[in-house]
């Protein structure tokens, strides 16, 4: 456990640098910054607790940090409002206030987290589009700037909060469902990115088709945008496979919307010609025909999960939140929707 | 122009409470609070400028104040993400970060909005979401908050700065367009609620029926949630009409996937057997089969149109935004679909 004094002597340089360079100030020179980093995380550097709590009093505002083009949702029902409310609703009743930092379309994502502690405009974050390499967690927690994830990362500290969505099972569960309703080739569709969710729904499919005895086939993993347009693509690609798959499982709701057009242009009905899982139940997935088969979590109940993990990291409401456990992998439940029924006819 | 001096001698309170009034702080009663804003208003009270000078040092951040279920998009293609990334751009280049501010589900937009001023987060705020009656324009305006207005207000002042979208004229231009295919039963969706676009919409849907000489049928005009689910009860009372509807324009594009689903459920094909227009361009209409026809905007560019008619309000900014008109009304372009083809026979 070492401080500021330590640090500057083991990399021999002054103390009011270390500082500067842990606090993200923009006159500490990239290299500088990246060294004091790195052994700030090698030293196990923590952050003096007075100047942790007299920072927590000065805005009573949390950050809830966004990537540009998140889905902060159209409606009432959809991922971030609900979710957002749940934190609201926690964080209101000890007078804190949310606002929501969304990284510029031209920003880099670590480089806009780390401008956004530096601007000191809120005490504690959660951070949210997580990738398999994510270097937001060990700067936070070098930073000393409370915080907690949703959304899992190989980049995890031990110490660190993060609730996430048990996006393995519900891959699992799907490839399940679909193999128990007579069908055998099986594709999913899986983000185009190094966003961690597509990791672990990927993992899911594996363990799915290994359960059900099948073969994976890279011809039928689909690596496409989480959005209408990639789900277009993958109808694409669908039609033009030798041996085209009978069911899909979609890593995002949205991509049906494509999928069923692209479908629907070749004269090919969604549901009986192709069985479609789709991963969240959403308004769009409701409405369409047919209406999509997907999974269906507590939003609001996760915003409060989030908000009381946060919580239990600021020393001056910790105290009601001992019992709020570190992590937590959130379950879903599967809707049945009128979009993957049996196959007529298995082969 | 009148002080705070000449307000508290007006009101013959002590000018603290005044200023603690204006300010939006929580410790003045309420009718306290009331009676100063009014006479503010009565007495044209311009805020110190020195003072907001002082206060514009003081965040370097601008706050968009939304509304809690305020569609910021799914994917890159919605509305915030890009009105956001045009707004970004141009504050970025002035060291400014935009904070987005979300009104929570159970607080009211009004009191969220004094809440947000007195807590001095942000130095100039743009407000989105306005009703017919919007309270939100006098109090900013007297308590000296920078702003500008995405959307119109019967309750905007002279000296207000606003954008809004041509909401009266894409309605006319769709009445218009139908019309010459044929359909004499044009039926409208508008919101069920007291945003003022709702009231522009019909504005000019009334103007295209009086051109067309069409008489106004109240039984044609759904008051129905700007939503997938309002939607679906759309072509629920469509297909309750006595007499049908040959075509409709959708005041929001989310609405058709719903009203979709319920023709599809009754054997009909939207296109064919109804024309549909709807607002705004976006993926899920592009993607939906038929594909929408609807009205296209610039909104990056309106992004842009926002910040530098803020940056003209911001003394330390002004000087480089002198010609930024103080209000604009946005025009869209219309996308042909396939939604609205000719009426094959008409009546």
């Amino acid at each position: 456990m070492k401080g500021i004094r330590q640090l500057a002597e083991h990399l021999q340089i002054s103390t009011g640098t270390v500082s500067r360079a842990l606090n993200g100030k923009s006159d500490v020179n990239a290299e500088t910054r990246r060294r004091v980093l790195a052994a700030a995380e090698d030293l196990g550097y923590v952050p003096n607790q007075a100047g942790r709590s007299l920072r927590q009093g000065a805005s009573k505002t949390i950050g809830l940090v966004l990537n540009h083009g998140s889905s902060v949702g159209a409606g009432n029902e959809n991922f971030f409002p609900l979710v957002i409310a749940g934190l609201q609703n926690v964080l209101s009743r000890h007078g804190l206030d949310l606002v929501l930092l969304l990284c510029p379309r031209e920003e880099n994502y670590d480089a806009f987290l780390r401008r956004m502690v530096a601007r000191r405009l809120v005490d504690a974050m959660i951070i949210t589009a997580t990738r398999v390499k994510d270097p937001r967690f060990a700067f936070l927690t070098t930073a000393g700037m409370p915080f907690v994830s949703l959304g899992r990362s190989d980049s995890a500290l031990p110490g660190n909060n993060w609730v996430d969505l048990d996006f393995e099972g519900i891959a699992e569960r799907a490839v399940l469902r679909l193999f128990e309703r007579g069908h055998r080739r099986i594709a999913i569709a899986a983000p185009a990115s190094d966003v961690n969710l597509g990791k672990l729904f990927l993992e899911g499919y594996r363990a799915g088709l290994a359960k059900c005895g099948l073969q994976e086939e890279p011809d039928y993993i689909f690596y496409e945008q989480a959005l209408e347009e990639g789900g277009y693509r993958v109808g694409e690609k669908l039609l033009a496979s030798k041996k085209r798959p009978t069911a899909i499982v979609l890593n995002a709701e949205l991509m049906s919307v494509g999928l069923y057009r692209r479908l629907g242009e070749a004269g090919l009905v969604p549901g009986r010609d192709l069985a479609v899982i789709a991963e969240r139940e959403s308004p769009v997935g409701r409405f369409l025909l047919p209406r999509l088969t997907c999974f269906r979590l507590d939003l609001d109940a996760l915003g409060r999960m989030l908000a009381e993990m946060l919580l239990s990291n600021l020393p001056a409401f910790a105290e009601g939140y001992q019992d709020v456990p570190r992590n937590r992998i959130w379950p879903l439940e599967l809707v049945e929707g009128e979009s993957d029924p049996p196959l007529a006819a298995p082969d």
